[in-house]
């Protein structure tokens, strides 16, 4: 399932996000690295670790059948030789929805292994409203200030 | 303000809870590159970007006299030779509140610049406590699936 080579994390970042949409399990197990310490983050939800547990997941979400689009914006590259970060914003709409999509802020990082790249990790969470009152950013809900 | 030199990640990711769990505006702010691509998104917040906007929205924090108790668990490293990226678990205790800690994952990238490293972004977000049923994970608060 592996045999794909992505020559730049950029391209690993676009299978990534066509596996995403189309709810292509092979494509989304070829993204990811084999590691026991990948990371993936979905919005709202705790940190899961490892390749099994990672992949695992991913196959629930596309068994469940959800179709979405998603639009990127505005991307940020941390690149390093063997390390790249993309902070990108995920504009999702969802099929059977309206079309106002939710916003979500990802971090993904990726790690040059052998000839290509591949994500190591993949951290997302859902922008706020812009109507939300300003303190809200520091705040869990119905919470006290974190940072 | 940013004479202080990190020589590891590590250095700079110590400097970085010391200074939030202090509210040490100073140490903060010699943590961050300066660079109008830095990134920081606080626990249910849009992603703040610049080190202008970034360091304001700490000074704000920090202002706000709320006092924190920080211990970091579960660190995952992703280490190159100019990036680096720091997985962890961070348990907020918050003074005046019980001690049942707030968990938040956080994804913090350090980039080495000159002879040191700096912290680049920062992504947290809260832990869904373990008793949210397990779809929770995938889902906007009262929307539909995400990823």
């Amino acid at each position: 399932m592996t045999d794909k080579i992505f020559p730049t994390a950029q391209d690993a970042e676009a299978a990534f996000y066509e596996a995403l949409e189309r709810g292509d399990y092979q494509t989304m197990a070829a993204v990811w690295a084999e590691d026991e310490d990948v990371l993936c983050v979905h919005p709202g939800g705790p940190r899961l670790r490892g390749t099994d547990e990672v992949l695992a997941q991913w196959k629930r979400i596309f068994e469940g059948g959800q179709r979405l689009q998603v639009r990127i914006t505005q991307q940020v590259v941390i690149a390093g030789m063997m390390v790249a970060v993309h902070s990108v914003q995920e504009n999702i709409v969802i099929e059977g929805e309206g079309p106002a999509p939710h916003a979500v802020v990802a971090t993904n990082v990726y790690q040059r292994i052998g000839p290509g790249w591949r994500m190591v990790a993949h951290h997302a969470s859902p922008v706020p409203a812009p109507a939300a009152p300003p303190p809200a950013e520091n705040r869990l809900p119905g919470s006290a200030t974190l940072h």
